[in-house]
């Protein structure tokens, strides 16, 4: 049961060394190291293109049109999280903004990841401040409703836990549950190894066809070639 | 990290009482009774109007296109139990029709709620076998791909456990976690209680206002009226 | 500017003849006799199919996720009143259900236009109190900021000023001005007349491409036919 | 190219016997039987439930806003017809009503399949004229520019040409090559035939995982059971 | 009742000296200053990033797919006007391109905001004529219909007079009434003033909760701190 | 009837000089030229702005989530060709990436047009290979189904047989047939030279109003001024 009314302090976050090399790799090389899943719906896009973090997940539940928990999650970001922001119902207003980025930013948050809208765009990209969000609008919100911090939540169809790794870039953002962060940096390292072979020899003009032993399954499924 | 290609055998089924119990109220009350959490995304809609039902959840976990787990998951039915089917990326296809139906119903399933689409539906209403989804779509899938049975899912943007509790009605689907059962059942009564006696004054012409003693805070926020 | 936190008491209703009559000619006739202006989106829709009702519009605006105008609405019905109810923001939660339609329906009101959802539809549809919403949802709403009564607003792409006529029937909503409610009738019915007499014509097989003198124009603009 | 300005008055149907022989079988049964190939996009939805029909297309392409062709295409139906209606364009106005619905039937058409908007809901249930649409609006048209009549369109993601089968029932509408009809309704029949052993095994709880002969490539693929 | 077919030449603009300081607060300051009313719908973009405008609306009327009306506003612009046009159905064609806007500057007009879609961006990217709009289309449009120029409309959800200032950037579209521009300027000054201040105080480490002294609030609410 | 399972090596593709030709206009030119046919829907958008490409069509056909044929396909690339992808249901996964890239680009591909998801989005802006896509997501694909390379298909709402030309920018994405490319090139310079007259007459301040003799026909049909 979704516990409203609560803030979790401690939390166990994902290995550092592990996330950082998660944000080299991107969402979705990622994605496709942890056997494809974890990815977030594709409607939460970067407010800006070009950016690619990853970090530990504070998470924080919010009312719709109600920004209050935003201020209360502040207090509980520590250097190198993402704040993870999930909303109870569909909304699309303008729940954070510059001021608050300058507060998360000064606590030594990376970014935020929210399922509502974002505004101020243009000073948050002037801050560098990256934010994925499924809206961007003005609309202002009020501070009257109690949610929680650091409890499991949904975010854009994705169960995330506190201190679960966040990877996102301009292709999306994907959750890595912390005690995968290393195995799943190692598999991501693993696959890009062998896509360098790969892109090596496509580029050689070599097909896929051949290079991954398709002609064979094909045909045995019966692809019919015609002139 | 979502578990592929396994299925749990041995799930602890929310109590059958307490189930039944919040059947009766329907979706809207207890998601009140529950403090207004564990709703679906309203895009879950009947695919008939009039089914009212609670059952125990049977998770399965589909890929897009592909409905080959939902035989799997027959197996694992029990008399009582509603199947919630989630999907790992959006997809509108007709993962389930009447044949589909008629092994559930063997089974002693009570109905279906899955984050994509559904077909059949005049045989579905004629058998009397009730679904949400987010769609209705005569698109075929096919059987190629290993999801999971009775891992936790998300569906709808809610964290569904196997075990838990899934009420569905008109107005949506609410999932109740299984320890949240009898506690929520007992909430929706008391609730219900009140309700009779507020409805009754209020069709009588009492207002809400005076019924909620809401003068007085609105005063206080500043509501003017103007002749 | 849109005015937060005022009741206005007295609105000038539309004629209450004129507005029983433009009822009986439902909302797409009413549309065009208003030469097809004054209709709400499509995403418009009635909760259960069948209503068709006309009615004063007592307005209220409400921000997303807070129902508590609705109370002070109540206040302001009178017998034959529809109350439209616009939204700051896009929101789907269920912001009227049972109890608020028997506070409604003791004050006299038709019916619901609401930009926003709706839940407790199998009970509404007992009551028969007809609704229109852009979504059915349980989510529950907070009664915590003010809105205003009878003040002009904008309700699914349409400005509704306290008074007009609403008609609302299975092909959506349509807004008459209060001024324009009797000519609108009178237009209505002169083209009911006519098309009573275009049906039985059509019905009898005759062609509109003969009826209303198209093929010379088609001609003119090139139409051409292949045999 | 798609011509604008021509109408085709002859066009070669598909065979009647075959057409009504897909009827009976419906949307989903006949897209299966055509190898899950022909599905209209979900969003086409038939205006009431309970429809189920098939005939030949007679096609025609209708620019936003503007229904002028339909009294055009009124006069190139043939008994046993279902007017296939494509817009250039993503427009969810009221194109048809029951005035065009009333020729239509004198022409002999059976129904009408219209990628844009309908009205006069109430109407055409009661005339029993089924139409699938992507919206309901009384948004009114207009009658200026040219589109054409019986020239191949897309329709709702599908290539229609004139005098396909075009089958439509809850689950949505399927196109069948008028060249395919008969070899489309065999398919259909058989695999009804099978289907009704399956329904019987099923009821009787047979699993599909042994009637299809699952658990041996689960197994291979590497599904796993866990107590 | 929206009248069709009329240009008022004479309307009533904003102060110029007003309009001017609003453009510099940006949408979301302004949105803010008016007590979060006035903002349009999300779905209103602009083509290209980074223009931030404000200036008077002339308003016209369009049909779905007919840009007729565009032509006629154009004599109406004055300079450091900005044209708000809204559709009476929703329509995605591309409405506006390169020679519309030159004709647009030629004659004074800042930007456009259009409740349809939009062409030609990389051209308009070019000539720095921002647009806002709910989408970028090819498709053109015909010159058959009346509209009206300078009549009260609604766009994305907002009704907007003659006059009235529009004020967009990439946060979106804010409308202030015209007798409302300067107070709202200087409602805006003072919050922006307010703001320097507290994001200093953010910047170095000071929380929300602490500044905005809401804790004793959220305490009171009930919100549990948990280690 | 829509065959799967094919591969069509031999295709005609549309005349190189006029398909170059074809690329200088632009998306919206092209559209104009053609007679406002042939439009992709506005949902296929630019994984990056500012490209502007022209090519013969090499088509495949999709099944959602499985982007084996996409490999299929690469075989039958030839030097300026671009790769239009259909699905047979509406699907947003990421199907194509830096890797196939990579190979299209080594086969002579100029770009991709698929009504699915893309990813990689950092590395094909990189590269300067564009896409034209629905979405764009990280979420893997599987190869397990066959469809056809080089067959006509519908993607985002158009009919595309194989060698015809697309014409792609950042306006969206425009088919012409093949046998049509000089004659819709020709309209096109047509078309371009008088736009170039029309826009320096309207850069002066001349309005279309005069330009186009258009008050006279607006008189016509009752346009009234009023001061």
């Amino acid at each position: 049961m979704t516990e409203l009314g609560v803030v979790h302090r401690k939390i166990v976050r994902a290995d550092r060394v592990a996330t950082d090399r998660l944000a080299g790799f991107g969402a979705s090389m990622v994605h496709e190291a942890m056997g494809r899943v974890g990815l977030m719906k594709p409607y939460m896009r970067p407010i800006y293109p070009g950016a690619r973090i990853a970090g530990s997940a504070v998470t924080v539940l919010l009312h719709p049109g109600d920004n209050w928990m935003l201020h209360v999650v502040a207090e509980q970001i520590q250097e190198g999280d993402i704040v993870v922001a999930a909303v109870t119902a569909d909304c699309t207003d303008g729940y954070f903004g510059d001021l608050l980025a300058t507060s998360f930013r000064a606590r030594g948050a990376r970014g935020l990841v929210i399922e509502g809208g974002c505004r101020d765009v243009r000073d948050l990209q002037a801050m560098d401040f990256p934010v994925w969000s499924r809206a961007i609008s003005s609309k202002g919100t009020i501070k009257a409703t109690l949610g929680s911090v650091n409890i499991p939540v949904v975010c854009a169809g994705i169960a995330v836990n506190p201190g679960d790794v966040v990877v996102a870039d301009d292709d999306g953002v994907v959750v890595v549950p912390a005690v995968q962060a290393e195995k799943t940096a190692q598999a991501a390292a693993v696959r890009e190894a062998l896509e360098a072979d790969k892109r090596a020899k496509l580029a050689a003009g070599v097909l896929g066809l051949d290079m991954y032993n398709m002609r064979e399954p094909l045909a045995k499924l019966g692809l019919r070639y015609l002139d």
